[in-house]
């Protein structure tokens, strides 16, 4: 059977939709470069080692990946962490710290739902070289920045730190990286579980009643650093120290970046099981959905695994799609700023070279012009201009031709003016 | 065997190429856009049916294809075309003609040479609906444009057409559409071998030694229109009619839109054993390496392959790496406007606060600025800033913050002013 249609999963970007991602691009990509961020583009494929070296074997179900011609086994990436951590570990010449980002698609091979395909894009910043927490709370200041630039003023970010997590674990009794390990998956699915179930996740790891209530006592706790400093340092003084420590810096910087009133310390915060070591975060739309818009934290060991060069690392990463649809919500990008179009129209066969030299002129000022490409009347021309969505037709008829003088028409008011040729081009050209 | 390195013919961009490629591809997209063709960004990842219809099992060889999860045949894209003519084919929204563009990667499983990867990206824009040569015309003007807009004033065009090639072929005795395709591939190939094997791969495929010298004759034939049509129409009359119509008018619109000087009819192109079935053209850097461009043509049938939505249809394409490399020997990416950079030094941690606070207000202003990520001394970070490629240097120490008036050192010259915050952000600001 002969398949045109578009395999599970993926999609074409249409016009419309692509029109503004060059938009939101464009916003992203100049706000992370006010600090100093460059961009990469890693490979798109990847051996699948390099893949399951970050992410163990069990991402094999999630990726897709396949034998070459030469049966060397690949996979397409998954994220763009490894692959700038990859290029870092290996690249000698950056001065430390690196800071580099990626806006680019990525693959998994999930479940497709409504409005999630197994294609997708993240803007994706990521610093090496830095263990104090003034990389972290770059990172913090860099996403709520980004929000900011397009549109997005209404976002405030959790933070947490995993080492204070575990810390706090372990003082409770946890013996084993598994018992630490288990309690991080049920509070990972905290949103999705009741908190009957959570608790039970718990005690299933090993805990008692009294310290699931001194678990849950502190992770529910969100506030200032000061509020969270205190009910965990009254748990597990001992294992908080250089945690609370982190977060009081990052807190610190928070405060002189002038971003404290946007942000918290949220202990329920746990960024999943993967290799997070550090100081984590994640930002949500305020209002209404509470929908995830980015994360990240620190990961001190992923560049060791990858190369020569071991570097302490934070990074931070955003859907492109599901920020899409909280600005389409919002009606962001119904502002979006729509440059002249313009149709030049001939009215006969002996003014086309004069049209067609006239959009040159128009072209080389430019404004985006177009001229009939069909033998079309001058009726058929004026409603393809309508159709097409054009701001403005310029008529070339003979008569004009010889006077120097022509007719436009901005479509949406239907306002006409005879003009030389001179004043449509300082009309219409950007500023 | 862990391999963390590259897959055979896959590579990393890396800044300094990223920051050409950035600048080149918005030189390439704002000029594209100013003849109002739009951006799409067709499937990564297509079924194998759908590659194949293009270019046949063929091509099987040439891509990277493997099996879903689910036991379906799926490709990686192997140009833009594909996907763009199947997106048109099947959305009637679209008012003709639809002219979209793309710049994006593509992989094909060829060997990897010097320069040449597994991985590269194009430019590419096609145009549908209009059966016109005005449409091929276009396509020669956009091409040139783009050229010209990235630096290249020294590109021609040469210019044949599939039909009258054909036509030719024909009246020369040719009986059977393989003995066509047989002189197309012994033509396609005259610049690789010498003229005795060319004659040699004609006679092969059938004909006399006097049919090929007429042949040769006429494709070895460059130069205006009117001496192309006196040389083709005195050896086949009737065969030429048509094709020689559409060379006339893409000859006229080219002659309107002022680039006759940079193109030729030259019937030697022939563009491959493809689908192209009209007026074909490929760009050339004139000087020095005769190195191909850009290349492209009409192709009417292969959106009725697609869909239900049958199109006429005229593209072109071109390599950016191919782009990049004849930008690099002509030196233009030296000429690329590098923003200032600024690095905020802070002498002591009780400026630390007041300097973030300065880079927060530089960077609202639009200007990239960095503070230390470490706990560097102040030499530590006047020797990062050097290193870095900061353009300036702005000094917050105890005595600076409180007199409100701060040290800009401009790096590449050394020069040193001392200046109010506002001062500077009026200095440092982009235009």
């Amino acid at each position: 059977m002969v398949e045109f249609s578009l395999p599970r999963g993926m999609r074409d970007i249409d016009v419309d939709e692509m029109e503004k991602r060059l938009w939101l691009e464009s916003k992203i990509e100049s706000h992370i470069r006010l600090y100093g961020f460059k961009r990469v583009e890693p490979t798109y494929i990847e051996h699948l080692e390099t893949l399951e070296a970050k992410s163990g074997s069990a991402i094999l179900d999630e990726i897709y990946h396949f034998k070459d011609k030469a049966g060397r086994d690949l996979g397409l990436r998954f994220d763009l962490t490894v692959g700038i951590a990859r290029m870092v570990a290996n690249n000698f010449d950056y001065p430390e710290p690196i800071k580099l980002y990626a806006i680019s698609p990525m693959w998994r091979y999930d479940e497709p739902q409504a409005g999630r395909y197994r294609c997708f894009w993240q803007w994706d910043a990521e610093s090496f070289g830095s263990n104090e927490a003034f990389a972290d709370a770059e990172m913090v200041a860099l996403s709520l920045g980004v929000m900011q630039a397009v549109g997005l003023n209404d976002v405030t970010v959790k933070i947490s730190h995993r080492m204070l997590l575990e810390g706090i674990i372990r003082s409770l009794g946890a013996k084993s990286d598994e018992q630490v390990t288990s309690v991080f998956r049920a509070l990972d699915k905290a949103n999705k579980v009741t908190e009957g179930e959570l608790r039970g996740l718990i005690k299933t790891a090993g805990f008692e009643e009294d310290q699931v209530n001194t678990l849950l006592r502190v992770t529910e706790k969100k506030g200032s650093f000061d509020e969270v400093k205190e009910i965990t340092q009254s748990v597990a003084d001992e294992w908080t120290k250089n945690p609370l420590k982190d977060l009081e810096v990052l807190w610190d910087e928070l405060g002189s970046l002038g971003l404290r009133n946007r942000c918290s310390v949220d202990m329920s915060i746990v960024r999943g099981l993967g290799y997070y070591d550090g100081i984590v975060f994640e930002g949500f739309e305020s209002a209404g959905t509470n929908l995830s818009l980015f994360g990240g934290g620190r990961y001190n060991t992923l560049t060791s695994i990858y190369g020569k060069r071991a570097l302490p690392a934070t990074g931070v990463a955003g859907g492109v799609e599901r920020l899409m649809l909280a600005l389409e919500r919002k009606g962001v990008f119904s502002a979006m700023r729509k440059p002249n179009r313009v149709f030049v129209a001939t009215a006969g066969d002996e003014v086309r070279s004069k049209a067609l030299s006239i959009s040159v002129q128009l072209r080389q000022h430019g404004v985006a012009t177009e001229y009939p490409l069909k033998k079309w009347s001058l009726r058929r021309q004026l409603e393809y201009a309508d159709a097409a969505g054009f701001t403005h037709v310029l008529v070339v008829g003979k008569r004009e031709a010889e006077a120097g003088r022509y007719l436009l028409k901005e479509l949406k008011s239907g306002v006409q003016t005879e003009s030389t040729l001179t004043e449509v081009l300082d009309r219409l050209r950007p500023p």
